[in-house]
């Protein structure tokens, strides 16, 4: 089984449904998409859980299992020190990311753009007349990074309805991604938005990332959880890039990573996210969001000394 | 016992520790800070939980009971239509709104503004030199309304910070309020961010309201909980004046006000909302988040047609 979004999502399905599960990652860490710190946290979820997880694993052949060995196939692998590894399977489920299916769009004249998506305007116009596209098959526009690949099912809705709009005659344009995403993992969460440290270098951005920790909600109330934050922004402007979120599902990952990306759409600063308005209840957060305790632990740690 | 998020979290955590509870509100609804359709929402949580209810009831007089009575005291009242009602009780609390207490600062010469708050600038500086003030004894800049008296503690930590700033030597200003507030009611939770219809029409906007419903995540993944919201724009400019949002707590109902609080900051239109990037996956969203849901139905209803 593969890493990502979905290797995970179905490791969890399985194994609550009673299915013994072995997650093989080629990467040193599960969910490369956040940064190894968070990963690991999502890797000790899966252990807890009863996930075996094998990362810097290179699955090399799945082969249908001989006459009276266990399982129904045998999945063959290689580790990272070269090691073989071997395990019995009745089901083998893999992930191996997306790639764009442009073969019609592609025979009928259509432009093709990064990692041979279709080329699309803000409108979601390819150079056919009267021909849109949208979804996994076409570029996307990035609000940090200009022109980008990142098929994401949000993302596909929003052009789809731009397009729809433009053939109608409107004037719609898609506002551009900030790859926000979320995860379920058993009883946790991982979310991030914007870029990761080493996506705002490449960028040519000067970004500095700091990892933060603060409760949910007010300790002193029943249930709290204790959310993990890494928060990048930009030395030079102070301005917030990216942001990512661990921590119990209950503890409102998804919509405080939400929070975050409606505040890079808008290009705040790190700073300013301390000025929004946020709520407050003891049982339901803090009188600082936990968003901005994480931008406030960003101030502190880049402030000139 | 009074109106207001404090009454409905005493009635809360006092009935769950097992006392009887009754609630004397001397309004038509309970939480009078949301629209009556959610307010009405929040009283039958309330009666759900076997708090007893009564509205439009103006308490008269709380006296000692006489001896072999039950309870130490009696609580006397009126009814909307006048009949009077009266209640045993051991323990009366008595929730009555909050003034602000200026006795030293007007002593000391300092202007008062709205409500006898003391006047401050964006800086909350008052009007005596080197002195600032800060919390729920200072008027409140808000982003919508300009000055007016909104005491909240989110709005008094932010003021403090600036207030300590600026007496250092700093240049920080207070951004505004928008009035951002949440309460949980037992299971339930009630938010609002900005003006209501009636607060924008009375500061000069052309506000429709329009309420709606949705899934606070994939109603197919387990543990779904239908989210009521109201959302409040303006007609000549479409801008995103105001939102409302009940459901149960474990719907994130308090990150979701803070989304719409983030694009209101913002001055977002009512149909940007949807620009926005946001997190999903089945169990903890849907690829429309219910906040741009909400904001879609309040297009869909006063589009021309």
């Amino acid at each position: 089984m593969g890493a990502g979004y979905i290797g995970l999502e179905m490791a969890d399905a399985l194994t609550v449904r009673g299915l013994s599960v072995t997650q093989m990652e080629q990467l040193p860490e599960v969910l490369p998409t956040v940064d190894p710190e968070l990963g690991a946290l999502v890797h000790a979820e899966l252990a807890a859980r009863g996930v075996e997880v094998l990362t810097g694993t290179t699955v090399q052949a799945i082969t249908r299992a001989a006459p009276g060995q266990a399982g129904r196939l045998e999945v063959a692998a290689t580790a990272a020190d070269g090691a073989a590894v071997t395990r019995a399977a009745d089901m083998v489920l893999v992930v191996v990311g997306v790639r764009p299916q442009t073969t019609l769009a592609a025979g009928a004249g259509a432009a093709m753009g990064v990692r041979g998506a279709i080329a699309v305007d803000s409108g979601m116009r390819t150079n056919l007349p009267d021909v849109f596209a949208a979804g996994d098959c076409v570029i996307t526009h990035h609000r940090l990074l200009g022109v980008t690949y990142l098929p994401l099912g949000t993302t596909a809705h929003k052009q789809g309805r731009v397009a729809g709009e433009n053939a109608l005659g409107g004037t719609r344009r898609f506002a551009g991604s900030l790859g926000t995403q979320v995860v379920k993992i058993f009883d946790q969460a991982a979310a991030r938005t914007g870029l990761r440290d080493h996506e705002a270098e490449a960028a040519g951005f000067a970004p500095v990332t700091i990892g933060s920790a603060a409760d949910d909600h007010k300790a002193y109330y029943p249930g709290s959880h204790r959310i993990t934050m890494r928060v990048t922004g930009d030395r030079a402007t102070g301005r917030l890039l990216g942001m990512q979120v661990f921590g119990h599902k209950n503890a409102e990952i998804a919509k405080r990573i939400d929070i975050a990306a409606t505040a890079i759409f808008h290009g705040m600063t790190v700073d300013a996210v301390s000025d929004l308005d946020l709520s407050y209840t003891p049982p339901l957060g803090s009188p600082w969001e936990a968003v901005q305790m994480g931008a406030q632990a960003w101030t502190r740690a880049t402030r000139p000394r």
